[in-house]
């Protein structure tokens, strides 16, 4: 095998003479990821965006910088072949925005290091994947229109990033937010009587997830490329494929001051509210009767299927939790309990009585 | 092949079994990384670190947040079979360290998203990489070690990340820095007639990669654990293996005023000197005679090759730059000039006469 910095020098010296006819490969895609990102939008809080050493954000007096950052890496969190490029690029950006959701932040920035097979860089379409042109847009390309739609919904430039040649599809997002000092939500802050809430529903991520499989088996798509949905499926996999970070209610949630603890169910039900306990030091409750659980889901896909980015919270009992924030229903599922060696740290309530809820998330190298 | 969250659930449902008897996995191996970046040090501006959904970091008023992404990637970026896990730890952290130096900025916090494969992550040594037992220490550990010495060097905190599963080794850092509002160091302040400057030397990194690869050749190593250095070739190997960021000269240069523009040498001088004529709008000439080539490299190394990581940059013609700062010397090297269709973006000034000099520097996807 050759040195990197071998390699380097003998690609490059073969590609001279194409540079001097105009920008070729990696140059040409952040120029035109550049002009994407400007066209989405950068906001009052980017002073200085992609094409320097950093970017430069500011936040107003007195916030606090929220960051995450999120690692989405191809046969692990999605599939190439059934995923459409527009969906993974949604999910990618939406995993970040779920974790300043559960902190209550609002998005300030986005940053994306991307790794990508040279044939999913492949030739940028120079209209773009909405021009009406009959040529199809690349893969790369239909990447950053899910993910730059989702951006702009949710007021969040693309501020900066990598970009590399890889073996593998590998994308890091990192979001970064604003929130007043000392009031982020927090999962430590949930007390023994706190009810627990959750947003909209559960389940149906990991129910679309089971559907794409499915109709992947009996498609025989371009390993490439993801599936093409027929319309008739769209609305049940939409929960899996374009999941809504609850921004709005999270931040409801913290300018309300209503929450005491919060995180959001990116592993499942069963293993965040372990997280919001071991963070808390106390025990839970959950009536499996009253979880709100998607259309087509199982219980057992809405008590541990993860990837729904609904938000998980708690509150005191007096505070007045309303059905609906920010038109997503807020359901009460249960409550946190004192800590005990002689209980479960979350117990399922069942009509047929109590049973511990072990956590059943996704675990790496376990 | 099953579902991504198929997968999960039967990975989990035989792994019920380990978990009550202790954690194992991600778990375990995050748990040890928080309690190690933690005993590196949080420092003043991070208000919660490892833990939550996100990181909350502050900054003083009147400054700006400065954030670069860098992706590093096995086989591109690092090769596992050569380099020793410490060093990759400590190149990661060198490169986002060496782009806050670019601008100007103090380090504020260092954020981290891994993806391994299974063996890497491999069993941790309990007692970690510095206890005297004989039991060598994992790869991750190693990897950890040398990207958190660095990191207590410039009192960089490690402040969250992501950890995954991955056919390949790769690592995404994010680096957060704070600096005066409007005071930045940008690549685009530079005019005709500026000096063209240079910390410490060029080449050296390029140097040490080719004797790394011979070395490599003439040894049977391990495939996943580096090269064992001996010592005779340590100082020629430092340059590549454990740069040194020019953290502390970029934030002397911002304070004093002194620099129109700069930039880091991380792609080669030829490739990030046109990037500093581009963004300035203006024509560079650089005297070959000039310039400080490392011990052991050629012209064409310091002119080319990557990874140097020292600052480039310019200052009016009565600046008053020192000939050291922070004990790194600083050279010459040429001046800015006008642009002009007629002229090279960048000349190249020989005993011979004068040439242009063409980016060669790395580009992914060419």
């Amino acid at each position: 095998m050759r040195g990197v910095m071998a390699q380097k020098r003998s690609a490059d010296s073969g590609s001279s003479q194409r540079r001097r006819t105009g920008p070729v490969g990696e140059l040409a895609i952040l120029t035109r990821i550049r002009a994407r990102a400007r066209a989405a939008g950068t906001g009052p809080n980017v002073r200085l965006g992609i094409g320097d050493d950093c970017a430069l954000l500011r936040v107003n007096p007195g916030e606090e910088i929220a960051v995450t950052t999120d690692f989405s890496i191809a046969g692990r969190h999605f599939e190439l072949a059934w995923h459409p490029a527009d969906a993974i690029g949604h999910r990618v950006l939406a995993r970040g925005l779920s974790d300043l959701a559960a902190m209550g932040a609002r998005p300030v920035a986005a940053f994306l290091s991307l790794g990508l097979p040279k044939e999913l860089a492949g030739v940028l379409n120079p209209r773009g994947a909405k021009s009406g042109s009959a040529r199809q847009a690349s893969w790369i390309d239909r990447f950053y229109d899910g993910l730059l739609a989702l951006a702009r919904e949710f007021r969040t430039p693309l501020a900066g990033g990598d970009l590399a040649e890889s073996p593998i599809a590998a994308a890091d997002i990192v979001l970064l937010g604003a929130v007043p000092s000392g009031k982020a939500l927090l999962r430590s802050g949930a007390r023994p009587g706190d009810a627990i809430y959750v947003s909209g529903s559960l389940g149906g991520a990991a129910a679309g997830l089971v559907l794409l499989e499915e109709l992947a088996a009996t498609q025989k798509p371009s390993a490439r490329h993801g599936l093409r949905i027929q319309r008739k499926f769209e609305a049940a996999l939409a929960k899996h494929l374009y999941p809504e970070p609850r921004v709005r209610q999270g931040l409801w949630l913290r300018k309300r001051g209503l929450a005491s603890a919060a995180i959001d169910v990116s592993d499942g039900l069963s293993t965040d509210l372990r997280h919001l306990c071991d963070e808390s030091g106390v025990a839970a409750e959950v009536e499996a009767g009253a979880l709100p659980i998607s259309a087509g889901a199982t219980i057992e896909q809405a008590l541990h299927g993860g990837e729904d980015y609904e938000l998980l919270f708690t509150a005191r009992l007096d505070a007045k939790v309303p059905r609906k924030i920010a038109g997503v229903a807020i359901t009460r599922i249960g409550q946190m309990v004192k800590r005990s060696s002689k209980l479960p740290i979350v117990t399922l309530v069942t009509p047929g009585g109590r049973e511990p809820l072990e956590a059943q998330g996704w675990q790496h190298f376990a």
